[in-house]
């Protein structure tokens, strides 16, 4: 189970190892679109395209957030209800994510 | 009014001049934060942080898109309406807009 | 033009007319919605279902806000811009309409 | 822990009982809210009142959805997990969840 490790209290790993390689590609590929945007307003253009490029990131942000929360409650969410019988900090930290994400 | 020019079907330019200087930085920490949040994954940090970074950009982009979105209003929608008379295809266009931030 | 009126800072009123039976008929069907979603609740129906119906109901929100926006910008934005010059006060409300939206 | 059951496939029942009276209210709520924006728009009501009720009531729906996901984590997430090792398709579901809310 090493590479599907994650949380506790001292050491809290990501539970996305196998996924890593697609969330990096997909960090990178946004950072190349953020620099795209800020070509974008040095040279003035159009505020319908530089908002249609926000949009687009936004959106790229939310899949890649749907990964990586697919994978910790795969991952460390199981774990801790496994473990501690209910994980209830984990739980509690979880619907925080959401919030944040929904909001 | 040359410094909150805009739309023209030949001629679209951004009418978020004033703003530039403020969107290019918000997007040039926006930039920063993506980096930092690749790095995260390189480690393997907790999924969590990394979620809540994710939230974090999300809403900075939000902002930014606030932004640009009053400026295109305020100029480019403006202006259309003003010498066009109803700037129909402008308003079709900041609905679409819209759709896309809101989806 | 009577059917298209709209605001003034006497006599503010909607510019969405011409969708008024098309709101009014998602708003009864969202309203319908909400209390089946009580029914749901009171039979203490699987949370996942409770929880398909409230996004649904967001969703179908967001198409009737899109409608309503795109009528005010058409309708009420406009006409401001054209009798007054800029509208900036109108501009204001609507990107303030805008962050309640998208937040 | 009858009054904390929830999932398996054949009786899938709600997480939400300690939580269903503020449910509930919650939902009456919104319905009486969304009755009221039909008034405003019967009565043509300026639309950027008619807009921020809609943003209103987005919001209270997103904050009911969050009770539910919690109970639901709390609830038929963990039990899933305990019983079945790991609940994988309670994940799946949860995921799909999320991905209606935030969209």
């Amino acid at each position: 189970m090493k590479d599907d490790v994650c949380i506790s209290r001292t050491n809290r790993q990501g539970s996305y190892q196998k996924d890593k390689k697609k969330i990096l590609d997909g960090l990178r590929r946004i950072d190349g679109q953020v620099r795209g945007i800020e070509r974008m307003v040095e040279e003035e253009r159009y505020c319908v395209d530089v908002l249609d490029q926000i949009s687009a990131v936004r959106m790229a942000l939310a899949r890649l957030a749907l990964i990586v929360l697919e994978d910790h409650t795969r991952g460390c969410v199981t774990r801790a209800v496994r473990e501690n019988g209910d994980g209830e900090e984990t739980i509690r930290e979880l619907v925080e994510v959401f919030r944040k994400l929904v909001r």
